[in-house]
């Protein structure tokens, strides 16, 4: 016989009005971590958390997720997970005048579930979404407080001193290469001479960049890292690899995707074509000058392009990573409760060594839209490689190995969520 | 004041004649593991290991290491260290007969240096060099033990269950997919729809069937696995990538870099070329099945080449693995002192779950030159994916983590050995 209780067992008091959290842009290693540590937060505050499927688009069609059907263990899960949960999307707002129509309806899915805290997760075209809703309600008088969370591999927001997201791609970058290089450094007397490692990065080269972390001194792999911050010099190139081909028998060079010639030409630009931010699609850089070190100088050569791996490489994120990946989404959440509309939890530096940071909070406006490339003080002067002050920015980020539970069938144990889909109120939209 | 004793200390005597070791072919994430538990092994039994210079080149123009010079704290370390710590080539001896000056040359060194156990680690190739030199010897009346120890990633290998080098592979194949499946399908609904991931394996598709084990069922990636196995149809291909895409919103692709058309085309021969083997130089594959998505499906498609990295990858080493690749290395030790010319220590499954095995010895004669590639009944009956029988066989080969110390930079400590070189005797070789 068993005794049941006459009353249902007191919960606790949820405050009214909901949180919707969102995920936008390419996904990380650790934006779960953030999105774990939003929902945690939230519950601990009594507030009831929805997620929207796709980022934005979720929001707009009405598809949200009652993040309340999961169990605090697989938030936790979660919290170890890579790739984007709920689902992510590239979809750019334009501005409040040109997409009036789209605007309109998020505030009234936003009004239809009474949300009042809308958390944005993403990069820089986040940002400026974000921004654009701070700003809607505002203006509309529907009480709302909208934050931006940052995240990207890219490293360049503006204001914060890393993106959550960052360290863990540059530790996968930096690990990678020097294990490549010990492959390359075996092999080079009878084999492969010149490895290129073609890393992700439009416009700004962070993450070729924390290659360097790989190795110290001219001897050392990576022996070149080309960044977009500087002009691609073919002929440059080519010398400097025959250079050292001849002084320490192989060459590994790290390669940012976006590397363009003088008069802006991406060197990846064989394909073409635009991805829906209106961003070139880029990749082939490394396929490229693989071709080019064949056939001008006659060594045998082999290339990676490891993709989406370096972004996704939750089995080598860098605690310090995940930790400021969870930082970010509890502060957020405390803001919104606060009411700060159109900010977004930022990181301060404050030494580099031992690495002491903190969150605070800084004015969407000051970082919709800019992009934080490598300070020149970063490059060296020959423009292959990193300086001692790069150096010092880049290694706390990649330190600490953030933990991860295996199973016993050898892979990570990566939660997959149920998502249970929130009742729509509202007729279709499409737009 | 000290005291010191007026006596040397008495070390572990020496036995007659020198233990050489050599690494041959491309290197993998635990061949140095194999090489650690050769030297402790030989230690243990008070015999001199020296190390081959770049495999057996170094054997042949006499750069030979004194591995006597390294520390047992860096001996440990060289346990988990990826690449080839002492060099490795792609070299490969002709018959006794048409290559009887370097078969002399070979053998006069090992006379010069006292060597009476050749140690020789790697995958078909040298197993058939290997079996060559125990013959020679035998023939030459030279008092000399040949030993074949086994690697390839490519699990290739007759006789042997699985070989060294091949588990961690495996396991970093599994994880990366699993991992980029999560990203892939986090972005689908906007961006990427296809993604396309190459493994090695030039004529056997074990790796690329690795890859099996990141999900399980229709709907969970890797979604389509192309094996070498089976002939390449492009229109079965594409129909099947239009299916998932229809069904399940995304779709990742494993190719395995050796996939030929029926009448034996390799689908990555654009380049064309031969390496030193005489293999043709491969890669390019997912390359060429990206474009063909994109123009033939309209799909937005990625993909990932991890080269080199993918047999590196050390910090994400099976354990079952590393375990194998010590025990080899230590058998290997023990069959050359009882004198077991000619022979391989090999692995020996006696079940799969739990996965228990042993080491055996079984003679190279049986194993050089002979490749071993997955069965049918490995092998889906649509030739897209794996079988039960294929899992339950590749499953044990991923288990366990592979212990690693990482640094205070976060980066795993790998070790560089001081690799002292052993003083020539003989003149120089040109061969």
């Amino acid at each position: 016989m068993s005794l049941q209780c006459p009353f249902p067992r007191a919960g606790r008091r949820m405050r009214n009005g909901t949180l919707l959290y969102a995920q936008s842009g390419g996904v990380t290693a650790v934006i779960n971590a953030t999105a774990a540590a939003v929902i945690e937060q939230a519950r601990a505050k009594g507030i009831k958390v929805l997620a929207a499927r796709n980022g934005i688009l979720g929001a707009l069609r009405e598809e949200l997720i009652d993040t309340s059907k999961e169990s605090a263990a697989a938030i936790r899960a979660l919290a170890h997970t890579p790739g984007g949960a709920f689902g992510s999307c590239r979809v750019k707002l334009k501005s409040l005048d040109a997409d009036r129509a789209r605007y309109d309806r998020l505030l009234e899915v936003l009004r239809a579930h009474d949300v009042r805290w809308f958390l944005y997760n993403g990069g820089n075209d986040s940002a400026d979404t974000a921004l654009k809703v701070s700003q809607l309600a505002k203006a509309s008088g529907y009480d709302l407080t909208c934050i931006g969370v940052p995240k990207t591999i890219d490293n360049d927001l503006a204001v914060t001193d890393t993106c959550p997201g960052f360290g863990s791609a540059a530790k996968y970058t930096a690990v990678s290469v020097r294990e490549a290089a010990l492959d390359v450094a075996a092999m080079a007397e009878t084999s492969t001479r010149v490895f290129i490692y073609e890393a992700m990065g439009r416009h700004a080269g962070w993450l070729a960049a924390a290659a360097g972390l790989a190795g110290n001194g001219d001897d050392e792999a990576p022996h070149i890292i080309l960044l977009p911050e500087r002009a691609y010099d073919e002929a440059a190139f080519l010398a400097k690899v025959k250079a050292v081909v001849e002084r320490v028998g192989y060459c590994v060079v790290v390669a940012s995707e976006g590397i363009a010639t003088a008069d802006g030409r991406f060197v990846a630009d064989a394909g073409g074509g635009k991805d829906s931010f209106g961003h070139s699609q880029l990749g082939g850089v490394a396929a490229h000058l693989a071709g080019r070190v064949k056939d001008q100088l006659g060594l045998k050569v082999h290339w990676a392009l490891p993709d989406y791996l370096q972004r996704s490489a939750r089995h080598l994120a860098s605690r310090t990573d995940w930790e400021q990946a969870q930082a970010v989404g509890k502060a957020a959440v405390q803001l919104a409760l606060k009411g700060q509309n159109g900010v977004m939890p930022v990181i301060v530096r404050s030494s580099d060594a031992p690495y002491r940071w903190k969150i605070e909070a800084a004015p969407l406006s000051k970082i919709a839209n800019h992009e934080k490339k490598m300070p020149a003080g970063f490059i060296r002067r020959d423009g292959f490689g990193i300086t001692a002050r790069a150096r010092a920015y880049l290694s706390p980020l990649i330190k600490g190995e953030a933990p991860l539970p295996y199973g016993a069938d050898g892979l990570p144990k990566y939660v997959t969520l149920k998502n249970v889909a929130v009742k729509q109120k509202l007729p279709p939209f499409e737009g």
